[in-house]
């Protein structure tokens, strides 16, 4: 049997074009990234068209050691829509580079049913993890810069909220102190991994430049002493920051094992953010096509809620059919069976 | 009199298959980063060629708050050389996003002697910094890894030479005590922006991906309580961090305000490493071009030295012609004239 | 009515000399710190007699904000006892610098009930806290030099339990980082108050200056990388810091306020050590009283239960008799009644 | 030949109370700490007679490595003037408990020329340097405690002098980070070594509790956020601080090898403040000797420069005979002679 990665490389892949003319997409209103990626604007997005496509989650049992395949059901499910002969497409989160180099295996499907290029879109891809790292950080630069430079005025934040974010898995950088040596502010923070950023959730809920500039003035950065919220429209760096993130807020289009259109487009952390991809490439996927597959980050009752209850209310989107994947290998494990035993038959 | 902005916007621009096509490549063998930017693959370097083009170095007297314009000069001499009729290409650094940010314009020429897309060079581009980024804090990670889990056997570093790199103007990292609260190694270490990793520095240097890979094995990561240097090689993650700067080691083509093709590649810091864009771009453009224009980091006295003693030995280059730009303002202030009376004459 | 201070200030002391003479020690026999105080020699401690005299323990239901009074009742046992012609003394804890500095007010009794001369041994007393604190941190320093030292041997603790110490309530010390700007090993750490040195502990159950070093030997300071413990004894150098315990570990002889016989001695904190004054100083009261009335801390489920199990299974101790305090306020307390309206009858 | 410590150990000492006898002060006037050592109450000064006394400084050639041996002069001195009939005292610094425990060998004299008892005066003493530490970190938490209660206010400092002391030689606590795991204000600050106490050279300058309360009031702890220097006074603690160093400044008596009064009193470092022994005890054995023979850290331009610039200057006081020991092995090594051959003759 050809491992995942085999039959991603036999696969030959169109020229992204032709995957946007399948959409009916004109190959001139994209954004290349190289031959096999490329940039939608968010203006194509026609909220009429939005309106008349079919939204499908596919959601899952617990998840489990012995993995469950969500994305994998994702794809597959677009696939075989497209073979009866609708014109479907999915839209999957984009995988963090920082826990791929980890442990875990990419986050593109697995077998006939994978997105691809396979090797991009699980390294640096089309650069919306950087770009988030990027704006991240430089709001973490400017607080403390703004810190510094008005202390003499009485300034101080009594708390903190904001850290800093790398998508890189590094233990050592969970807490430390910054600004040793006379340079910058001393103080105990940490980083973050990237899909953890306040950023990359708000990324994923905005609907346009302008909404995400606007959430981004109201990212809470900290307390001043005197008690008062002070957020990002405070440092006056809203509009910088926005333009950091213009590029990173469209979204990617890929394509399948066989040459049907994917987004994959955004991937905030399911625990401590909504876990799903972003509103602008559902709605994208959803105004080119009849059926839009789109999954959840862990169970159903994580992933499915925070889907249903954030990103479908601020959206104003509303899937006709969910599905719910159920491994047999997942119901062994929850049963109590030993990850060693977990792929021999046990029928009772 | 327009700005730099506005003669940039103004500025209608040509499909960047088209620009290769001037240099005679195919506009298929390019990699594009959206409509006007396009990686060039290090394989179209063609060795015979490189020795007939004629390289022509810019460098300065010491640069001053004035500034020089060594970039400025560079790409308006390269477009005087098109006007009369020469087929010539300019091969430049691409800037830092940090000290962007923060003070200084960019690194893009002025005027009517700009290379373009302005905004997107300044910002993100083709991601190269990002990569550099990527695989200078996964290295740190790993390190840190290897430390804490080898520490059992007696492993430790004495001296740990490696930091960790953002490209961010962050004054509160350059200096940071990291693996506090039990996770990870606790360890005084800091931040350099990212032009300063020593990725960048090979990255302008290698020629090719197995020689980019060989300098990665050779990194000096620390010396082992015993006296030995600790490298990438002894960590056995060379061929993994190849893999994230494969895509950044092709050069980025670009054109001028004039449609001319321009090479932007590669940022090295003059103050600690050698400063000049890299071996490969400068060779890329030698391959399509007769004559190729290129500038080296501060005054002639370090970024031409280290342009001759180190990039032109390593590469087997040689200058047909030097160019050194001393600007009036430059000499007044050397001359001792106050930065706000510098623009009034002072021909004594 | 008048206030502690009041009365300890009015209350005329006797020499300490004619407090020993009362016991049946010469003078010349005890090392005196003022005229009001004075160490007892350890060699001075009589076991024959220590068997004969009775001991009785003084604890109480679980304290309370109101306090309880434990000090306050065993001195004032031990002025009844004396008033109805018995010859007893009084072994109690000597009080924490800090904390008193802080909040507390002291641990010297109350009313006419109190050990004498109140403010100094509320403050710097016979110097007996200052040398845990010197002997403790001399350990520190001793071991970072051992580690620092021996790095190059592959020599490392992968868990250090020692941390440092001083008699100042200071949170800012509870965690911090050390060894910063390359003097020392960088390490994450913390202080913690005097009474809660292990020396501290170890001190109260020392019964000689030969027990005290073997005592000491044994610290328990890390664990190496190769999973052994790393004890004083390693280090060699619990010669040294007994010395610097050597005045430390004879019992202080004060008087109370009707000048009889008191021993103020050790003071390690209930909740992490054993809580109980010395077992020199109880054996010191017991060899030249017939009664010696001590405290435990806390209330008498923990304190009671330690020096039980503990100091008197250590030192071959039984009591005779065991006073359990319990005051109408802190009954009232435990009953729910508020802080505020404690001093009110309340006789439902 | 006998060795120090077997000449000190031989000597049989007189109790305390003789030595006050000698001097004139009656025994009873003093506090004896053990003994063979006293404090003698600053009221005893007498300033009439210390303007009829002699006073003789002590100094040196720059010092070497092979040792000069001012403190031996000095007590050699005074033991000689007693000889020939004259009531002389010497007054000396104080040592540090640090430096001891590490390389250097006291300071106690040394041959027939010591005071005594040296094992005590070496370790814990009377407990000056103790207080010190103690009064000094005591400010280090009530200055933290300040910042971090009035942070609310808006109050901070942008630059903070003040630093912790212990009386131990701990290269890892030279620099550290304070107050983590938001326990306190972080804060990156150090220890210094209790002789290099602020507190340590008020208190050898100050002439009375009050003059010492004083002085403490005006130490400045650091700068406000609009550039207002803040000190203890602005605390409000300085009387606390004063009462913990009550005891601390009155000078320590003790005696010399033959018996005759020495006074060992205060040891601020010469290097960073004036490194002499306490005016009081200067004032002290004045007022009770005829003549008195003191020394100065360091060599004759730096010591004595500070001894006659900030000590006589301040307590009015007027030597008039300077001794300058120069010892052949010290000048031997000034001329260039190895360490290793510094005892054989070089006549040349």
């Amino acid at each position: 049997m050809k491992t995942d990665i085999q039959i991603a490389r036999e696969c030959e892949l169109l020229p992204i074009g032709e995957i946007a003319t399948q959409l009916g997409i004109a190959p001139e209103e994209i954004e290349p990234y190289g031959r096999y990626m490329a940039k939608v604007p968010v203006s194509l997005i026609d909220e009429q068209k939005v309106k008349k496509s079919r939204l499908i989650l596919v959601t899952a049992i617990s998840p489990t050691k012995a993995g469950i395949g969500k994305t994998t059901v994702s794809i597959g499910l677009t696939l075989g829509l497209n073979k009866i002969g609708k014109k479907a497409a999915v839209a999957l989160r984009e995988p963090s580079l920082g826990p791929c180099f980890g442990i875990k295996g990419g986050a593109a499907g697995g077998g006939y049913a994978q997105v691809l290029p396979m090797e991009k879109i699980n390294l640096h891809f089309t650069g919306d993890f950087h770009a988030v790292t990027s704006a991240h950080n430089t709001i973490s630069a400017l607080l403390d810069n703004y810190i510094y430079q008005h202390r003499k005025d009485g300034f101080s934040l009594r708390e903190i909220y904001w850290k800093r974010v790398l998508d890189v898995n590094d233990r050592s950088l969970r807490n430390v102190v910054t600004g040793l040596r006379g340079d910058g502010v001393v103080n105990e923070t940490g980083f973050d991994i990237t899909p953890a950023s306040e950023l990359m959730a708000i990324l994923c809920l905005a609907t346009s430049e302008e909404d995400l500039q606007r959430r981004i003035e109201n990212i809470v950065l900290g307390v001043t002493s005197d008690g008062k919220l002070f957020k990002v429209k405070d440092l006056g760096v809203a509009g910088a920051i926005t333009v950091l993130l213009r590029d990173a807020l469209n979204p990617n289009l890929v394509q399948t094992t066989e040459h049907t259109p994917a987004f994959i487009h955004g991937g905030p952390f399911a625990n401590i953010a909504h876990g799903c991809s972003s509103v602008v490439a559902t709605k994208m996927a959803m105004s080119y096509s009849d059926y839009v597959v789109t999954d959840a980050g862990f169970g159903a009752d994580l992933g499915a809620e925070k889907f249903f209850d954030i990103k479908c209310r601020k959206a104003g989107l509303l899937p006709r059919l969910v599905v719910i994947v159920a491994t047999t290998q997942g119901l062994k494990m929850h049963g109590g069976v030993d990850l060693d035993h977990i792929k021999e038959p046990n029928a009772k």
